[in-house]
């Protein structure tokens, strides 16, 4: 049998995001999938679809504050809401598409660092020190992926999986698809892992 | 120890209601709570918070349909997308308002049977004749139920519900709330279970 594979369309401005990529291990696991991360920019999604960002709603942003500290809390993971939000995320978006064209391992360290940096620690991802930072904590060369961000390999890649994403029907972050099918948020997961285990499908 | 109580916000034009509606009794039997069933007019929460039902987006509408799905595969339940989406609720939210005023179990038999009608049978709730024979199939008097639905006290149980959710911060269905912890979406009942269990205070 060969191994399934979930595509994981991710943005580090999304906090839902940060929330669901804590997940991820324990969903290989439960399921015997490979993830294969796919980094686009939510912004352009957005503006292709007419959805919009939660926080527009004001109801619905006051109530994304204390769902999120409920997350944080039943999965047990660092929370801190940045003062600075939402921010541009060209940059480490950039950033993590440079550090996965690379060695793969590392550039997944890269993005769950960088989400952990934002949503877990409240830090500006969108300051070059930080993602400079954030890189060397996982053991990159920092100023190297600064560059290799700015490089145009980099910016193709992720103008290429936010294409792809719209094309596909992603209006939101994080979104998952197993083949085609498609799950949308970190509410998903326990519907995909059912669905690796082939209990959905027929 | 006092019996923890969840209010349940639900409109039955809401399909993701009537899925959550359907794990009420395994949320009751894990957590302990006793479930308040508060019918309530979720396009009044949407013109209040400016919340947009989801199928305004077409992307967001497509995969919902999809979602809806593969929902109903996880539960095992009924699923029938209703030829007419969506419906006004009025009607069939009145019964159900007269309903619930009446004998509590009754009532909930007819919210129950009502939303199943609509989505897991696909039949057109907003139909008088529709509303009276669901209301016989679990033992009420159907003509007797439309008559009460037009009485002022349904009416009034009906708004008045209505005006106290968007007082809370609600702005979609379904809605629960545990003390004043607001939980929205079927996709939060395994939190709102945990939060219950006392897992998630502090």
């Amino acid at each position: 049998m060969t191994q399934a594979i979930v595509e994981f369309f991710w943005d580090a401005a999304s906090p839902y995001t940060y929330i669901a990529a804590t997940q991820l291990d324990k969903l290989a696991a439960a399921s015997g999938a490979k993830i294969v991360w796919k980094p686009f920019l939510l912004g352009k999604a957005f503006e292709a679809t007419g959805n919009r960002p939660p926080v527009t709603v004001p109801a619905k942003g006051k109530y994304l504050f204390s769902d999120l500290k409920l997350w944080s809390k039943f999965y047990g993971i660092p929370f801190r809401f940045p003062d600075k939000f939402p921010i541009s995320s060209l940059l480490p978006m950039r950033a993590a598409s440079a550090a996965l064209r690379g060695d793969a391992n590392q550039g997944i360290a890269f993005s769950q660092a960088v989400m952990r940096a934002h949503f877990g620690e409240g830090r500006d991802i969108s300051d070059p020190a930080v993602v400079q930072a954030v890189a060397e904590s996982v053991g990159l060369d920092g100023a190297a992926l600064l560059a290799a961000a700015q490089e145009q390999d980099a910016k193709d890649a992720l103008r290429k999986n936010t294409e792809e994403a719209i094309a596909r029907g992603v209006f939101g972050a994080p979104t998952f698809f197993a083949n085609d099918t498609m799950f949308w948020g970190n509410d998903r997961l326990p519907l995909l892992t059912a669905w690796l285990k082939g209990e959905l499908q027929g």
